[in-house]
């Protein structure tokens, strides 16, 4: 499929607004794709896509992660966690994507994980950076996008982490497991 | 044992500044026991003996974990994860100390972990707050301390966490299942 079916298949399964945010992903991913000397099309589907399940009914997603042997764990966390994976699965089954890394990206790109990939990285800051995001501190971690892909993934999973923890919302483990890979990375 | 002897036995294996702590721990376990209506001899023993394994030798904490089957995770987190374990297998073995409830104590008062009991919840805010303790926001968590066992922990608990991922150190995954029950405990 060509962008402008993907970009269809998105935007008639989600609010206007989360397509404005789908396409501030695509235009941000497909600038760092280019800056770290990424492949810009692999980050232009899985920016166009990693949303695609966003909306999708929680009972359906718990079901596809049960007849399709997804991680367990993410039964009972709700949509915010169900999305990425079940919109990998939904790239997959239903839209033919069959690049592994590109599946990855959007699989992982709301809680991270161990020993990601540059596109993986490039698909969660992104989705944090993107231009129509606002959130305390967002300008600070703009500014750091071009200065080191691993510079700028670690400083957004450590906002992410301390946000949801000063918030009172549960951790899911795989994205701490995703932030002590990066701090032992660094003792190493 | 006695209080006394506990004392002794703790004052040998560490420096004097860490003993300093150690009594401070002791005077705050025992005033958060009588006022939350917990066992005060409990509260003295697990406070005394908290740290007795802080300075014992890594390389023997690691092979206690191996050979006495404590949690194979704590392999390769260094003293500062082992010696709440360790330091409950020593006062199980060395100093016949029986009841769970203070070994547990013992065992989690750095980690936390999922449903604490009141005593091992009051080890981990007393040795947080103890006044010899000078950190920042410490003041803010110490006039917490009497309006609600689980309110002060859960204070403690976060600051902690937020404290160790804004100094990238690594979490053990056993504080965010702590954390995370306690959030979805407030969610039920």
């Amino acid at each position: 499929m060509e962008r402008i079916e993907y970009l269809a298949y998105v935007k008639e399964r989600m609010p206007n607004k989360r397509y404005i945010h789908t396409l501030g992903v695509e235009e941000t991913a497909k600038k760092l794709a280019a800056h770290y000397g990424q492949n810009v099309a692999h980050a232009e589907t899985a920016a166009i896509l990693h949303d695609v399940a966003k909306y999708a009914n929680v009972a359906w997603m718990e079901q596809i992660v049960r007849d399709y042997g997804l991680d367990a764990r993410l039964i009972g966390w709700g949509s915010e966690l169900l999305h990425g994976p079940v919109g990998a699965w939904i790239a997959e089954h239903e839209l033919d994507v069959t690049h592994e890394d590109v599946l990855n990206a959007m699989r992982y790109h709301t809680t991270g994980r161990a020993n990601m990939s540059h596109l993986e990285k490039i698909i969660y800051v992104a989705d944090m950076l993107e231009p129509n995001r606002q959130f305390p501190g967002v300008d600070d971690l703009r500014q750091m996008m071009y200065d080191g892909l691993n510079e700028v993934f670690e400083a957004c999973v450590k906002h992410a982490l301390i946000h949801l923890i000063s918030s009172g919302i549960a951790v899911f483990p795989q994205s701490i497991e995703c932030y002590n890979d990066m701090m032992s990375s660094e003792r190493n």
